[in-house]
C-alpha cells in the first residue's frame, strides 16, 4: 500500500512557526520517525503555491492521500475541484484545533469531499490517518 | 488506562438507523470487537437525554472521554459548558462527514473545548480515537 | 389502526398556560373527546425532556405519530435525527399559527422530514392529521 | 357553506407536471371527486396572474377561502395584502412538503396571515382544509 | 398641467380595507375632492396586476405621476425598470408610515428611481405630492 | 400655528456643500423665503451636536416639528427615543433621496416615531412638510 | 425545428429604454434581421405580465425557447416553476452584463432551472442562443 | 415571602469548574450563608435536565422564582415558553459577564419573557434578585 | 464610600416620557428618596450630549459609577472606550427590559466593559447597583 | 483575428473528470475540432497556478480572450484585476450550469469586469463565446 | 504650510489610558516634539464631543487634517458628511493596530471620504500624516 | 538596515494599468528614485503567484518588510499565516483607497498580522512605511 502526504502553505516551518500552535518538531523529522513505524510506503511533497498542490493531486498514484492544505483549507474551490476529479481517496488532517481559533478557520472547503477529517491530534493526526488507510 | 465512550441521542439505533449513513453494524457488536482489540479499559454510555449525558460526562473517573454527542453536537451550549468544567481531555467524534451533510450539521458547538476531533471514519473512529490516548 | 400522539414541553399546561394563544380546554378532555370521534385506536405521551420524547418515539409501535414538539421546534437535532431514523411516519402539528409569532419560531427543524404538518388550526389540528393516516 | 379554493401558478398543470412531486391526478378530476365528498358548496379558480389572483379574492363571496399561491407564496406581499383586507378567512394549503425542498420555498409571506396551514399531503390537503371550515 | 395617479392592488378596497390603518374614505370620494384643490388636470388608474400598471407607465403621456405601488412596491423589480425607462419624473406615495410597520415593507424598490417619496400622511400625501409637481 | 424646523449636522453649510446633491442656496436665504410663503409661525434651530439636538425637541413649545437629523438620521437611538418622549408631531425631511445613495443612509432609526417623512424634493420638502401641518 | 423567444418586461421599449445600457435598436427590428440570418422557424412573445409569459410558455410548441424574463428573472419564483413543469429547454438571455450592475440584480431565480444562460452580448446573445439550440 | 432558586447545568460544579470565571465557593456553602441573611424562605433546585428545570418550574408554589439557566439559556425555547406559561415573575441571574465571553452567550432566549435580569456581579447577584423580590 | 449616578438622554423626563414603560416617578424625586436610603455619598450627573457623558465619566472620583447611558448604550464606541480607559468600575442599569423591546436594543456596546449590568428593575435597580458597590 | 483560449484548474482533466458534469471529451480533442470549425487564429493555455493564468493573460496579445478560470472564479480577485487591468476584452466560459450547484459556485468575482458570460452548454459554449469575437 | 490635528473622544487621556495599547506618552508631550520635529505650522484641537469636533473641522482653515476620531471612527456618519462637505484634505490615523481588534473597530465609516489612512505605528503615524501633506 | 518591498499580483503593470486609480508612474522607476531617497539598503520582488509570495517571505532576511498584496489582500489566508510564522516585522501598503472602492476590497485578511498599514497615498506609502522603519 503507498500513501501520499500533501502538505500545503507554511507547513515547511513547523518547528520553528509559532511553536506553542504547532509544535517544535520539523516536519521532516516527523517523518523520518513516521516512515519507521508503519507498514506501509509513504512519500511526502510540500509547496506554498496552490496550484502545485492541485499538481501533485492530479499526477498522484498511490492508494490514499493525507492532505493538510494550511491556509488553503479555508479559500481554495480549486484544490476541491481537484480531490473531487481524482479516484483516490484523501484524508483531510490539521495539527491544531481549527476549531477554537479565528472564525475564520471554522469552515473548511476541502472536507464536504474528503473521506474524513482529523483535527486537533498535533502530529500525531497524520499517522491516525494511515492507520485509516492500512487498517480498514 | 481507562477510556469511557458516550454515546447521544439515537446512535442506540445504529445497525438499523438510516443504513445507508451509518451502516447497519449495532453499536454493541462493535464494541464487543473494539474492546478486544485495544489495550486500555472501555466502558460505555449512550442516552437520549442531554442532560444525562452532562451527568455522565460529570460524574467519570476515567483517562479520556470519547464523545459522539449526535444531535446534541449542534446545539448544546450545555453540553459544551460540561467540557469546559470537567478536567479529563474529551475528544469528538462522528460517524459520518458531517462537513458534506446539511448545512445545520456544519458546526460543532463542542470542538472548540475538545482535544480533537475525528470525522467522517465511519465506526473506525473510536478505534483511532482510542489510539489517540493509548499511543501519545 | 394505531396511532400516537406525542405532545411535547408544557402542552401539559393547555387550558391554563397563555389561553389567549392555545384556548381553554385542556388536552386531556380534548383527547378523551377525541378518542370518541375516531375510528382508530388512539395513545398518547407528553414529556418536557426532549430526551424521553427521542425515547418514545424510538419504542413506538404504532401506524402513525402526531407530533407537536412545542419548544423544541425549533431547536432540536437530535428529534429531527430521530424521526429520520424511524420508519412511521410523524405529522407535525401546531396549535397556534407559528408563522404569524416571534422570529424565531417561524423555522421548524422537524418539517423537513416529517409527512407534513397542520398549523394554525388549534386542536381541531390534532384531529384532522388523525384523518390524515386514517382516510388516505 | 361555501368555500372558494384559489389556485395559483402552474397548479393547471398539476398530472404532468414533475409528477414525482405534484402526483399525477389532474386537479379537474380531483375536484369532481371532492365536491362528491363534502357537504359544502365547491367553487374553483385557478390563474397564472398574480393580480387576478387578488381580483378574485376581492370579489369572493363565501365562507371559507382555501388558497394554494403556488410560487407567489413566497414572493407576493400584494396577496398577503389582499388577504388582510378582506374579511372571509383562508386558510393556506401545499400539496408538497416546502419545507424540504430550496430555501426559498422555506418561508411564506402569506402565513402570518391566514388562519392556518397544512402542508405536504398531495391533494388531501385540500379536503383537509375544508374539514376545517365545515366541522368547526 | 396634467399628472396622472397609479394605485397599485388592494387600494381599490380604501375605506373598506384595515381602516385602522388605512382610514374610512374610497379613493374615489378623495378623488373627486382632490380634483376641485388642484389646479392641475388630473387623471386616476388603479389595478391589481403588476404587468398592468407597467403598461400604464409606458403609455402614460403627462407630466408628472404619482405612484402608489402598494404591496409591489417591496418586490417588483420590473416596476422599478418602467419608472427608469420612462422620461416622465414619478412621486412614490405611501399612505401608511411603512417604516413602522412589518420590517419586510421598509425598503422599497422603486425609490432609488423616482423623484422623491412622501410616506405616513394618510390621503394627504397625494396632495402634497401634487403640489411637488404644481409649485415647483 | 408654531411649527420649529430643526436641522442637523452639516446643514449649517448648505449652499456651498456638496452643491450637486443639495443645491447652492443656503437655508438662511431659503428660511426667509420661506416665511413669507406660509400662514404660521416659523423659528428654526441648527446643531452639529446630537445631544443639544435632544436638549432642542425637549424644549420645543410649538405644533409641529420638522426634523431634518443629516447623519444622526441613520445612528442615533438618541433622537429617536427624544421623538417618542414628547407629545409634538415630527415631520422627518431629507433634501436629498436618500435612498439612492450609500446602503447606510437606507434606513432611517427616526421614520418609524416620525408621522411622516418627505425625502429627495430638495429644499420644497420642507415647505410641504409645513403644508401637512398647517393644511390639515 | 421551432424556437420561441419571449421577452419580460420593459423589453418592448428597447431602442428607447436607458439605450446607454440597452443600446438604440429595436427588438422589433432585430427580430426581423435575426429572422433572415437562422435557418429555424422563429417566433416572438412579449407581455409585462408575470402570468402572461407563464401561460405563453405553458402554451408553448416548438424545440426550444429563449427567454428574457426582465425584472422577473429576480423575483419570479412562480416563472421558475414553470420552466421546471414544461419539457421544452429554456435558454435565458440577458442583454447587459447584469453582474456588473445593482446588486438584486446578480442572483436569478431562473438559471438553476434553465438549460443555460448568456449574458451581456447585447442583443447578439439571442443568435447565440439560437446556434446553441439549431448547431448542438 | 418564599423564594426558589434554579440553577441550570453545571451549576452544581460550582466551587470546581473554571474558577477563573465562577469563583470557588460551592453553591451549596454560598444558599447557606444567603438563607442566614435574608428574611424570606429560601428553596433551591438543580438540575441539569432541561426538562427536569421545566417540570421544577410547572410545579413552584412560590412568590418569586430566581433562574439561573446556565448553557440553556441561549437554546431553549421550551423553557422560556414555560416562563410564560406559568405566573410567577421569574428573574434570570447570570453568575459571570456574559456580555463579554463567546458570542454564542451574548443572546437570552429567557430575558424578553423574565420579569429583569442581573449579571456578572457573581454569586452576589442572587442576593440583589432576592432584594427585588423581597423589597418592592 | 463615594457613588456618581451617570443618566443619559432623556432620562431627564423620567415620568412624563412613555410612563407605560418607564413609570411616572421623575429621577430628581427617585434620587432624592434615594439618598435617604443608603449609607454611601451619592452625586448625579445627566445630560444628553454623548461627549459630556464622557467628560463626566473622565473627570469623576469616586468608588463607583452606576450608567443608564439610554440610547447611547446601543451606538456609543465611544463611551465604551472611556470606561475602558478609567479605572472607576462601572455597572450599567437599565430600566425597562431591553431584551423584550425592539431589536436595535438588544444589544449594549457597553455590557463587555462594564463590571455588570441589572435590567429591567424599574428605578429599583439604581438601588440594587448600589448594594453591588456597598456590601460587597 | 486572434483568440486566445485560458482554462483554469482541473480543466486539464477533462473528459474523466466528473464525466456525468462535466462530460467525457478531452479538451485537447475538442479544441482541434475547434479549430477547424472557426475562421480566426486560436491558441490555448491551461494552469492549474492562478498566478500562471495572470502571468498569461498579462502577456496575451490577440483580439479577444476566451476565460474559464474553473474554481478561481469565485476566489480570486487577482484574476479579476488582471481583466481590468488589460486592454483585450475578456469572455467568461462555464461549462456545467454553475446557478444549478453549490451555493459558493453562484457568484463569480470575474462576471463583473468581463464583457460577457456564457454557462452550461457544455463544451459549444467556447465556440458560442468565440462566434461573439468574429461575427459582432 | 498649515496642519491642524484633530482628536476624538479619549485620546486627552493618551499615556494613562490603557497603555498596553496606547502607550504611556501623552499627545500633549509629544505634540511638543512633533512641533518641533517639523516644517510645517501645526495646530491642535480635541473634544469627546460628536458636534464639536465636526465644527472644528468646518471652521478649519489649513492645508491639511490630520484626524483621530477615536470611537466616532465606526459610528458617525455625521463626521463622515463633514468630511465631504470641506474642501480641505482629511487623513485619517489610529494609533493601534484596528484591524487586530474587536469586530466592531475593523469598518471605518470615514476612510471612503479622506485622502488615506494610516493605522497601527503609535504616535509615530501622526508625523508620517504630516510628511504626506509637506513632502508631496 | 536592510528592508525588502513585496508587490502582489499586476503591480508589475502599475503605470499603465488602470491609471485614474493607480498613477502613471511604473514601480521601476518609482524604485529607483525611492533608493535615493532613503538611507537604507532596499530590494524589491514582485510576483503574480501567492505561493512565490510566500517563499520570497519565508527566505527574506532583513529588517523590515513592506507588503502590498495587490488581490490577495483580500482572499489569501495563506500569506496571512505567512506573516504570522516569519519573525521580521510587515507593513502593508496599499496604493488606492480600497475603502473607497467595491466591498469586497473593505476588509484585508493580513491587516491584522501586520504591523500597520498605510492605505491611499499613492506610491508615497511605501516610503512612509520605510520611515516607519528606519526613523523609530
Amino acid at each position: 500500500m503507498k500513501i501520499l502526504i500533501v502538505n500545503g502553505p507554511n507547513l515547511n516551518l513547523l518547528g520553528t512557526r509559532e511553536p506553542q500552535i504547532y509544535g517544535n518538531v520539523s516536519f521532516e523529522n516527523y517523518f523520518a520517525e513516521l516512515k519507521s513505524k508503519v507498514a506501509c510506503e509513504l512519500s511526502y511533497f510540500q509547496s506554498n503555491v496552490e496550484g502545485e498542490i492541485i499538481n501533485e493531486l492530479q499526477r498522484a498514484s498511490c492508494d490514499g492521500i493525507i492532505l493538510n492544505a494550511g491556509g488553503y483549507t479555508h479559500t481554495s474551490v480549486a484544490i476541491r475541484d481537484c480531490i473531487s476529479s481524482i479516484l483516490i481517496p484523501v484524508v483531510e488532517v490539521h495539527i491544531s484545533n481549527i476549531a477554537g481559533r479565528e472564525s475564520f478557520r471554522h469552515d473548511s472547503l476541502l472536507s464536504p469531499v474528503c473521506a474524513g477529517c482529523i483535527v486537533g491530534f498535533g502530529l500525531k493526526g497524520y499517522e491516525l490517518a494511515i492507520r485509516f488507510f492500512t487498517e480498514k
